[in-house]
This record gives structure tokens, C-alpha cells and sequence, in this order.
């Protein structure tokens, strides 16, 4: 072992002590008679010096000549410091050298290895190695560990079983692209990686294994958005002879002992809403609730004037602000300028103030009177103080701008604190969204999800009122985790796929085996999936998850660190009996 | 939930009470007026029965009507057993059903869900679903999850982190095949599935974290041979700023817990014994020293006669089967026949009985006197009783021959009890192994192995004879897990690529990244990485590794439960600009 102690363990009570140090240089003050090193390791920083009067010259030069980054070994003894340093939990003390070994030298980094660095995104990627010294990272890195066991302990002390279920599988041209593999041994076809676990975990339920969980890499060939990953990492889980209460009790239950075990956190009982709840609530079907701004339905007390913006709208809906009274003419031009970008879509925006004498001005005075004003404030929850925003047009579109709008004046508000936790079930999701490019319903959830009992013959008469036992466990206006009940026999199976536009031979072929697993005795059965990526950036108050990512891939799908993917040799194409198309 | 009760779970004091099981039926006795039906399900089987006096006459025929796998929920009575079942936990009671749900109908299973099934193995891997209902496939599951809880828990509690390494990385034409998987976002180019995270793990050594660990899927495109998959799983460790004493302390801790703690099994400090002694003792780099039989080396005492075979030898080596003189002149002859196989390939084999009166009789006592099989018996510790095998011929083939000799008669003699666990360290092991079919040096370990210290320049004076700070840990017979101390600077590695047949530019283009990474304060390091699967099967006392898989592929890489890999449709070829090649 290069050493006895880290750098973070030595106190007060270790002096005297002769001690072996091994770490990093941080950094180095040379007073000319004396030379201060901050040596850093995983668990801290120690100061060492090297006294000129106590120090041969020979060791008192090389300490001189180390530069950031130098991996040393140093040998000395534990002193007080005269100066104590009540800012790391080393302060108290620092080393005396009496032995260094330079165990490798290092060239100056390209960005400093400091909690604020001056490196920018694309160079902390090519030098994630680098990165990853710094606090910032690496104690996201060891969160995520913390989050993992603690994930894996309950659930194990539940009677889970992590089942490692295969990657190299087979394509199913549904939800997102898969990536494939080719085979070399079976030429001509391909395996692909999961999109998730799924039929694994429930062919795990058809053999008997009632509590299944697996934390897991998943795939998906997507076009990446900002923050989304090609690889992603998913608490995966499975349970056998339940029903929708007992899974959102069960992982109520891991929720809650995460924030309590990794936050220390006790939360109560998660609230509960409907999909339809949530949208016409809140916007969209993952609410933050850390914050009201509920949205108000205003058609009734809207449409009666002469405003025709109001009048030809489908829906007009308002939230209040709280405080927003307070915003200037310019604050709210501002604010109206925003809701105007692309990005959101808006129109405009009508107004109302809420004056603190209890009195209203809105800039739509022209159509509606103090009483209007005044039903508006009622609708809308508005105190005085506060600002009326309004929005009108499309349904599906002014309820996506309006909570745009929200969420961006809870964020100015500072009403999403990081530190609360308002964890959320959104339930009765529909069975089937309808795809307007495709010009057909698809799977909301996926193909394997149950309608709710009694509403299959509603597939054909009204597909799209079709609602299934599925749920999206929400946790600050983020889904981490989303499931459902299953689908268990055959004929239901069917019928789904064919509603989804799947031949008899399509289902046959790519679903054929679950079909068949249903007929030899499945049990009812449902589950959930969690993002871990996303639940442990949440829990560590962050918004981004690359951070909590070792080595992540960059918006392009690449990994600029190693430089991946990168094109082939002939000779493994060849073997893969593969060319590339001519462009 | 379908169930307040398990079917593992009801004893005595729980007669009288009213329950809900639910589950599979694994048999039915109809005896006209009593049915009888033991349900099944992860944690036991319970008797329930149906009285044709106590019950309405739909539900007996209801009852009568169920076959087997069927699943059902009931609802009954707990009752005292009149002929008590002592083989079961639950043997005690039985439930008197007054209610039952068919939950799910089954086909008959195309094989028995029993403990000793009627399915061939294609079938069972088929149906994979309804195998891993059967005790033996289900509780292997069950254990391997036992092993990695305690494999993580026991890492963790020691400060490991674990990080979870990218999957999609880049193609290294190094030790086996890479699996690769097309980029659709950079056309042209390919990812590739790690054969091990050796790069990455190295990597976060240089970034800081100075104890990793993850289990995780692995990869290798090999020509299958039996009881070898294609995705495989390791327990994969490094550690910085230490040296092989520590590593090995380690991991011998991480073993003696898991015997413990898995097997109930003390055992006492691990042996290590060097390659070079375990090739000339054992005739291989994983001795199953749980007996003896060494090797002794006869040449000496052998080739000072007339016997040609011998004389001309490059080896003579013989061991001395425990109690092996009881063997009639028929079974040595199989024993030859045995050896002259060609999976063998050994061209003869002498013998020599050692009598209980101390005379010696031997296969070629036309060459030697009973003096000279004295000394035989003495370098081969031969006792009265025994049986002496020798083998001759070209070194390293005649020790082969002669290691798969001694552990078929271990097997044939139950020496090697599965109850028993004798660990083994085999250090110092070559850095380069010589390869006959590519004429050149292969790294025996992998390129990033160091040369024990001072052992550098000898790389080009005589490469076969460096020696690394490598190390196996053998269980049994088996390699459960390998590894190294690291190279940690760029000269050193590049030295080592160049050896290895990289040029400059191979080099730079495949492990610039880690070059560049070296350069930057790299601490010395170095690791070690388990095979799960394999571990998790001796542990579990088996020999084959395939039932502790879920679902895991044949022989030619095919999962044929799902019958994968398959054709990809021409759409997606195109969309990752892919043709296959004509025949």
C-alpha cells in the first residue's frame, strides 16, 4: 500500500504520528524558506510542508519542482498547525515531510481541477478523467453509488430478486429505434440492445418469480435532445398477483425510504391525480406541485363579452401569480415577449392585476368590467398582490404553453426549491395517443399495457377514451418512474396488437413467444420502471443528469473522450458480411 | 393483491384462519368425492382440497375441472393435515377451499415443472419461462442474486464505488472479437460492446476514485464452445496506490466472505503458488488442489535404462492414484484407451502397481527393476496400494495430457466433493504468451499489464520469460477471477503496444486516450475481475453454468426462446446505411 492514512483522515488526536500520504498535488505555495503542498485523494485534502531549516536540500528542491496534478508519495509527521483552517476537516494539522517519492509526473491539466473549474463542457468531456477529480463530479458519482445500494437493499429485504435478463436480443420496430448488432455467427442477422426489459421481466412473472428488479442499461437510436443519452440506466421491476394498489404502495414505499435513507426526508403519503386531472390542472401529465398556480378554466366567466381573441378560443385558462402584481409595465411586456417565442407559441397574453385596494386593472379593460375582473380573482385562486396571466386558443396548445409559463415563473419566483421533495402519482393514464404525423393510435405506455376491465370493446368504438391501469410516479414536475398493469392472456394481447396496427404475422412474429408464455398458465401481473439517471440527479437537487454520468455521450451520440464510434476495419466488416452503402 | 398468504408460508398456528393464496397448480388427485390439488408457487406448495359434502357442487366441479399450471386464486379454511407431510415446510395443515378463481387457463406444459424434468435441453431453453418454474432453474436464480447482494454489500461497506462504465464504446482489435453495434447518427461508424471495462476502470483510477467496482455484462464474439456465452457477466474491481499484496489481501477477503456468508464455510488463508510451480505440479494454471496427486517429474530416474519411449522424451512425469492398485488390468486398459483419445491425445501410458507386500509391478518391467520403481513410487509419494500413471512426450502437451488424467480420476474417486472449497492464488504469471498460429507475442493478461519491476528490458532480449504482477484466483479447479498490476505511464504502454505488434499510429488511434490519460498524474494501480457466472455456479456447487442465467443462449449464440438474432428489414438497414453482402 503507497500509504497508511488518506488525506482526509488526519485530526488533531494523529499528532506526532509518522504517516504515509499519497495523492495529487493541488496546489503549492513556495515561500522561498518554506514550501506548502495541498495533497489531495478522494476523501480530502492535507497540507504538507517542507521547512528549508528542518528539510535536506535535496527533498526541500524536489518538493520545489512538483507541479499541480504530480502523483506523490510523501512519508512525515503529523504537526499542529499555528494557522488552523476551520474549512476542511484536516485543518487542524498538517504534515511535515520528511520523504516524497514522485510517483508520476503530470503536465498541466487543460482546465483547473478546482469546484468551479475554467474548463468548458466539450473539453470536461474529452477529459472526463480530469473531470471526475473534481468535488463537484466526483461526489455525484458516489451519490449515484449511494442511491444505487440503498435502491438494491430495500427492494432485496422485499423479497426482490435482481434477475440479470440479456442485451444482445432481438428488434421490435416500436416505440424508438433500437440499435443492433450484428451477428457473425448467424450472418445476415442482427441482435438488437433493449429498449428496456420488458418482456423478460414479465416472462420472468409467466415462470414464477413474483418480485423481479434489475438496475439496468437500456437503448434507444434516438435523435438526441438536450440531456438524453443513447444509454440510460433503469430500476427495472416486475411483481406477479397484484394489482395497481399494491405496486404504487410498494414503491411508494422505496421512494420514500430513498428520500428519508439519502435526503432525510420524511414525506407523507403521495397525493394521487388523474392523467385528465393533471392535464387540465396543471398542463401537462407531470405536475410540480412544490407550487400552486393551479390553472383556472375561464371559457364560462370569459366568453360573454366582446373579446374575440376570448370568444373564438377553445379554451381560455389563467393562472395567478403570486406577488406578480408587483411587475412592472416592461416586466410584463417582457414576460408577453416570452410566451411569444417559438419555442412556446403563445399568441399574447391578456393580464389582469390585482390591485392591493382590492381593485383590478387588466389589459383588456376595454371588454370587462371590476365584476368580471373580480370573477376572474375568484376563478383563478388571485389574491391581492398578485397577476392574472391568461392564455387562450387550442386546447392541447395553450394548456402546453400556459405550464411553459408556470414553471417559468415558479423557477423566477424560486419556487422550485431543490431541498422539497413533492412526490406525486398521476394515474388513469389513456391506453392510446393518437399520432397525428403517423395518422394512427399508438401504445401511450407500450403494446403490453391492460386496458382497464371492462373498457376493451371501447378499443373500437372510441379508442381514445380508452383508459388503462398505468401510472408515472412524478417527483418535482420530472417523471422518474412510469408502469403499469399487463396485459396476461393472449386474446387481449391480440386485439391490442391489432388495434395498433400490427398483422397477425407481425405479432406473430416479433411477440410470438410472449403470446405463447401467456398461454401456459401467466399469472396477473404488472410493474414499473424508474429512471435512475434522472431520480438521482433529482435527489441530488440537480436538474442535469450528465454529471451523475461517469462517462457520458455527448449530444451527437459520441464519446469524445475516446473518440467513439469510429468506423471499422474491412476486415471485421467483411467478416460481419457487411458493406457500407455507397452515398 | 391476489393473496394474503404465500403457499410457502402456512403452519400449524395458522389453523382456523381464513386465507388467500394464489398460484400455479403443480397437481391434482380427484378421488371422486374429495379433489385434492397441490398449489404452487415461488415459495412452496400447499395442499388444498375440496370436500364434495362441505363444498357446492359448482365449485367441486370447478375443482374438477382445473389442470395442471393452471392459475388460480382460492380462498379457504386452514386445517390440520390427517396424514402429515414431513418433506414439506407447509406439510402440516391443508386449506378446506370454499372459493376459487381461475385466474388463468394452461396448455399442458410441453415438460414436467418438476425437480427432475422429462424436458430435453433445446426444450427446456424453448420454454425457458416454464423451466424457471422448477426448483432447481429458480432457487440458482434465487442464489445468484444472494451472491451479488453480498458481492455489493461487502464492496461497498469497504469504500468501493460502483460506477457504471459506458456499453457503447469503440472497437479494440485486441484479445477476442468485438461485438459492434452501427451509429445511425454518425453513418459510416461503429460502437462497440466492451469485452471487459479494462480502459474505463483505469480511467476512473487516474480520475480519483481509488476503489471501483461493478458487476457487469461483458461481451465477446468467440466461436462458442460449450458452457460459454456470448454475454457474460464480471464482477469487475481496481484499486489506486496499491501494490499486488494489497489486491490479493482484498479479494481474499471479498472470497473468504462470500463462503461465508454464502456457503456457511470458513477457510483459512488462501495458498499462492507461481505459475511456473503450478504448470509443473499440476499441468495447469488452475490446479484443483482440493487433493493431491502432483506431478512428479521422472526424467532422471527414467531415462537411464533402455525404454526408447522414455529416453527420447522431452518429459517424463508420473502421479500416483490413491488406492489406484485395485484397478483390474481391464479398467487400466480403458484408462489407456481414456488417455489415447483424441481430445486426450496422449500415445501410451505406463503404469506400475504398487503392492500391499511393497513389491512393485509395472507395464515395462522389461526396462526397469524393482529399484528403480522404488524410486518411482518415492518421487511420485506413492504408497502401498497405489497406482503409478505415466505419461511421456513433448513437455507441454504430456502435461496437459496428464492434468486431464489426474482430474478424471479425481472425478472417478469423488476427490473433487462440490462441498469443499480449496481457493488457490497462482501468481507471477508470464506477461507474453508465444502464439503458434499468429507466429508472435500475445499479452497472456492484456496490454496493460505491467512487467514486474526491472523485468523491462528483457522484453526485448527474451519476451517469454518477463513475468507480471498477474494473478489468478482459482476455486476448485476453475479461474473465478484474474488480474493485475496496471502499466501507469505512457512509456511504459507504448513500449508494450509496440511489442505487441501495434504500430505508433494503431497505437495512438486505439489508446491515445489512456496514453494521453497517463500523462496527466496517473497513481500505480491495479485490479482484478471475477467471472459472476462462473463463481456463482461453484459456489452453488455446480459445474455448469447455464442455469444460473435467466435466459441464457446456445451454442451457436441463439436465444431460441425468443429466436434471436433475426433478420433486420431492409428500412432499418438503410437508416444505418448497411447492405448485406451477396454470397
Amino acid at each position: 500500500m503507497y500509504r497508511n492514512h488518506t488525506c482526509g483522515e488526519l485530526r488533531a488526536s494523529h499528532i506526532d504520528e509518522q504517516v504515509i500520504l499519497a495523492g495529487w498535488v493541488q496546489g503549492i505555495r513556495d515561500k522561498g524558506f518554506m514550501v506548502y503542498i495541498d495533497l489531495r485523494d478522494r476523501y480530502g485534502i492535507t497540507q504538507l510542508y517542507f521547512d528549508q531549516e528542518l528539510t535536506s536540500k535535496a527533498l526541500f528542491e524536489k518538493a520545489q519542482s512538483l507541479g499541480r496534478e504530480f502523483v506523490i508519495q510523501v512519508k512525515g509527521k503529523v504537526v499542529e498547525r499555528s494557522s488552523k483552517n476551520p474549512n476542511i476537516p484536516t485543518g487542524d494539522i498538517e504534515v511535515l515531510v520528511s520523504d516524497l517519492e514522485i510517483l508520476n509526473k503530470a503536465q498541466l491539466p487543460p482546465f483547473t481541477i478546482e469546484d468551479k473549474t475554467d474548463g468548458g463542457d466539450e473539453l470536461r468531456m474529452k477529459y472526463r478523467y480530469l473531470d471526475i477529480r473534481r468535488n463537484p463530479v466526483k461526489n455525484k458519482l458516489i451519490f449515484r453509488h449511494k442511491v444505487s445500494q440503498a435502491v438494491r437493499s430495500y427492494l432485496s429485504k422485499q423479497n426482490f430478486i435482481e434477475v440479470e435478463t440479456p442485451y444482445l436480443i432481438k428488434s421490435t420496430p416500436e416505440g424508438a429505434r433500437d440499435f443492433v448488432v450484428p451477428s457473425r455467427m448467424n450472418q445476415g442477422q442482427f441482435y438488437a440492445l433493449p429498449q428496456s426489459p420488458q418482456t423478460f421481466k414479465q416472462l420472468l412473472m409467466v415462470g414464477g418469480l413474483d418480485k423481479y428488479f434489475q438496475i439496468v442499461k437500456c437503448f434507444r437510436d434516438e435523435d438526441l435532445r438536450a440531456d438524453r443519452q443513447p444509454e440510460f440506466t433503469q430500476i427495472d421491476c416486475e411483481m406477479a398477483f397484484v394489482e395497481q394498489e399494491d405496486i404504487l404502495n410498494t414503491f411508494e414505499g422505496l421512494t420514500r425510504h430513498l428520500l428519508k435513507e439519502i435526503n432525510g426526508v420524511e414525506v407523507a403519503e403521495f397525493p394521487r391525480m388523474t392523467y385528465d386531472e393533471a392535464i387540465k390542472t396543471y398542463g401537462n401529465d407531470k405536475p410540480d406541485i412544490r407550487f400552486g398556480m393551479k390553472f383556472a378554466e375561464l371559457n364560462k366567466i370569459t366568453q360573454h363579452k366582446d373579446f374575440n381573441v376570448f370568444n373564438s378560443a377553445e379554451l381560455v385558462v389563467g393562472i395567478a401569480v403570486p406577488g406578480g402584481n408587483s411587475y412592472t409595465r416592461k416586466d410584463i411586456d417582457k414576460l408577453i415577449d416570452w410566451v411569444k417565442r417559438p419555442q412556446i407559441g403563445a399568441l399574447g397574453m391578456v393580464y389582469c392585476r390585482c390591485n392591493d385596494d382590492g381593485t383590478y386593472k387588466s389589459s383588456v379593460d376595454k371588454f370587462y368590467d371590476q365584476e368580471d375582473l373580480n370573477q376572474w380573482a375568484d376563478a383563478t385562486n388571485a389574491e391581492k398582490g398578485d397577476l392574472i396571466c391568461i392564455l387562450s386558443g387550442e386546447t392541447n396548445k395553450v394548456r402546453a404553453q400556459l405550464s411553459a409559463l408556470r414553471m417559468e415563473l415558479a423557477e423566477r419566483l424560486g419556487l422550485r426549491d431543490p431541498k422539497v421533495f413533492a412526490p406525486l402519482w398521476v394515474i388513469d393514464f389513456p391506453l392510446l395517443e393518437y399520432d397525428e404525423e403517423t395518422q394512427r393510435y399508438h401504445a401511450m405506455h407500450h403494446p403490453f399495457t391492460s386496458p382497464k376491465p371492462g373498457q376493451l370493446d371501447l378499443l373500437d368504438s372510441n379508442p381514445g377514451e380508452v383508459k388503462a391501469n398505468a401510472y408515472d410516479l412524478v417527483l418535482n414536475g420530472n417523471e422518474i418512474g412510469g408502469g403499469s398493469i399487463r396485459i396476461h392472456d393472449k386474446k387481449t394481447q391480440a386485439i391490442m396488437l391489432k388495434h395498433l396496427g400490427f398483422s397477425d404475422e407481425e405479432a406473430r412474429s416479433q411477440f410470438g413467444f410472449l403470446m405463447d408464455a401467456f398461454e401456459y398458465g401467466a399469472p396477473p401481473h404488472g410493474g414499473i420502471a424508474f429512471g435512475l439517471d434522472r431520480l438521482v440527479a433529482i435527489l441530488g437537487g440537480q436538474e442535469s443528469i450528465r454529471d451523475f454520468i461517469a462517462f457520458p455521450k455527448n449530444n451527437a451520440g459520441r464519446d469524445v473522450m475516446i473518440d467513439a464510434p469510429a468506423p471499422l476495419d474491412n476486415a471485421q466488416l467483411d467478416e460481419l458480411n457487411l458493406s457500407l452503402k455507397k452515398k
